[in-house]
């Protein structure tokens, strides 16, 4: 196990009703807040109820709206000079990812004097943070409980993550019910990030993170228990609180402290997304058992087949080969038949012609440091073997 | 699932050498510091390490030394004495859990006008808390990231927690080589401490806490793993690693958030110790197998068959209750024969004379929202059985 400091100190309040200590827990972060939202909240209801709580709380509320999937930097940069013109103290996000992610940017690009992308593409220029509060209503990115943001530039074609301690959030509400009306499509693609994100952590390097390796485990259990049962009854309370708090504990930390790796998948989607705008979570389940390929020939068997016995229940008996060839069977069929999601980037619309392209921009993020290597070839070899 | 708010704000520093942070973060919550401790940190040369960190920091330090196993409340009102004296503004713990417990009662003590016993009786009456840290040199409690403390008063054969939010460690310190010196006895018995939080928490009542339920069985994995290589290799460090950051995760409130149960077995061994001053783990190893006889008693070989199939790979083919009475075989031979602890009280110097009265004792502190009901004369069944 590598050596680690373990800070997480977000208060979550999970659960029916929790909305009733938003203004609360408002206020005590400041009495001028931005409130960053999509669009979906206005026709839930939710819209309504959050503005009541903060005008009770006696806050004044500033608004950005209409921040879309993949979150641009002209969202960002919207917010920014709203922070700016009302002198905001505190950012509230009333959303999924995309929306945490962009306020999380918004409030470190307040106090950083130049070009606010500049912050995204070296996250060590950021100096402050406004306090960052969320209610979150999709599970999957895991952004209400962590330090970090996506965010999109579409003309240079880029999606980087940017991050940074104070930008995770001081505390966020998790309401179960409020992901009742994630349509299917919506519900399948969040299960598949916050699988990506567990394996991402889970397919490491470091020698003796065994705690770290089984609640790995129970994670992806949760999703691949649950999951299905949030798409066939969407108001299961059990299906939806557990996939969202296994939403927030795949990302938080808890499960790469002492066993840090660079992540693999992420980086090769993100160039999907950012050149063609396709849904993240589709992305990754494209990508994910063609990695577990490359993983397989790269010669380590031996992590698939403990992933294999483990999360899939795959008798230990089998040659160690079998196992882990099953266990890469078993998560396509998942995502594919269990979830419903795209097995082929043909299916999103994605054909070969800019694969060179996508692969020579994702070759230097995966550098150094992932599980297996990952040069311009075998990402190449990823994305043509997705087709 | 049950709603819940997480805080967990405790920052952890772990892994080899992180004691050089210790200056730097103490400094940060006091200029003036009672530093408590028991009596092995001086012969394993911490106690220098320590104090040089402290002073260079420009620590000013009050000494609470001598603190004993099944800390007293005596200790307690020593130390309150001296924070009072010299206007002491944080408490440093260096050791196990007995002395993190009496150092966190320490800091609660300090601004309680009345008698410091009052406040363990009461938990509600605790109304200021000094900043408390802690440099752990024992895998067992958890004190070292959870907000409670157990104090002893041996005139009243007394052992009672108490706990309060702000009772939780600041920051912890956990180095795993501190604990290559551990004896076999105290790493077996802080091994079937750790188990049994997680087992207390495991065996809930709440539906649909699965998430949870999967972390339980990856605790309880490791210590099955690891307890017995610490003994056969004190200095293996993965080993040290994994089950001193099984304790902290045991009972720091992440496996019970949302599956909330009051604990069985813990109240019950606190008689044991209160009255017999035995040692806490052993007690517990002891108890633990009886009680799990109880719960198959009262019907409830499902939840046993779970943890049977989960934690000891049991086959899930057998009949329900055959797995049960093998994970209760297993458990018992593994506190036996792999942990080396006593089976029956008798081998802890405890007989029958006084099993009514601690049965009378322990039976108001069990009276609601037990797994299974422990009336009264369960509780004495179960004291007998262990005999």
């Amino acid at each position: 196990m590598q050596n680690f400091t373990y800070s997480i100190p977000t208060t979550i309040l999970f659960g029916r009703g929790q909305i009733q200590n938003l203004g609360a827990q408002m206020r005590a972060l400041g009495s001028r807040v931005l409130l960053c939202y999509g669009g979906s909240i206005k026709k839930s209801g939710l819209y309504q109820q959050v503005l009541e709580q903060l005008q009770q709380a006696g806050i004044a509320v500033t608004e950005l709206a209409g921040i879309e999937p993949n979150p641009r930097i002209e969202s960002v940069k919207r917010g920014v000079e709203l922070c700016r013109a009302g002198d905001i103290q505190a950012v509230l996000a009333v959303g999924g990812g995309s929306v945490i992610d962009c306020a999380k940017v918004v409030a470190a690009g307040v106090s950083y004097p130049g070009d606010t992308w500049d912050i995204v593409l070296d996250a060590t220029k950021i100096v402050h943070v406004l306090p960052v509060a969320s209610v979150l209503t999709l599970a999957a990115t895991g952004s209400e409980m962590d330090c970090g943001a996506v965010i999109t530039n579409l003309q240079t074609h880029e999606k980087l993550g940017t991050h940074h301690p104070d930008m995770r959030p001081k505390f966020s509400v998790l309401d179960p019910t409020y992901t009742y009306t994630v349509s299917k499509w919506q519900t399948a693609c969040g299960t598949a990030d916050i699988m990506s994100h567990i394996l991402e952590s889970y397919f490491t390097g470091v020698q003796g993170a065994f705690v770290q390796a089984r609640f790995c485990e129970g994670l992806l259990r949760s999703c691949i228990h649950y999951g299905p049962i949030a798409l066939a009854q969407p108001d299961d309370y059990e299906a939806r609180a557990n996939l969202m708090w296994t939403s927030s504990l795949a990302i938080n930390n808890l499960l790469s402290y002492g066993a840090e790796v660079a992540w693999s998948v992420h980086a090769m989607e993100h160039e999907l997304s950012a050149f063609y705008d396709i849904t993240h979570g589709a992305g990754l389940a494209i990508l994910t058992p063609t990695w577990m390929e490359h993983v397989l020939r790269s010669g380590r068997a031996d992590a698939l087949a403990v992933y294999g016995t483990e999360v899939w229940g795959i008798d230990r008996d089998l040659p160690q080969a079998d196992i882990a060839r099953m266990a890469i069977d078993n998560t396509r069929r998942f995502f594919k038949e269990d979830l419903g999601l795209p097995g082929t980037l043909g299916e999103v619309g994605i054909d070969g012609s800019r694969l060179e392209e996508m692969a020579h921009k994702a070759a230097p993020l995966l550098a150094t440091g992932t599980f297996v290597p990952l040069r311009y070839e075998d990402i190449l070899a990823i994305y043509r073997a997705s087709l």
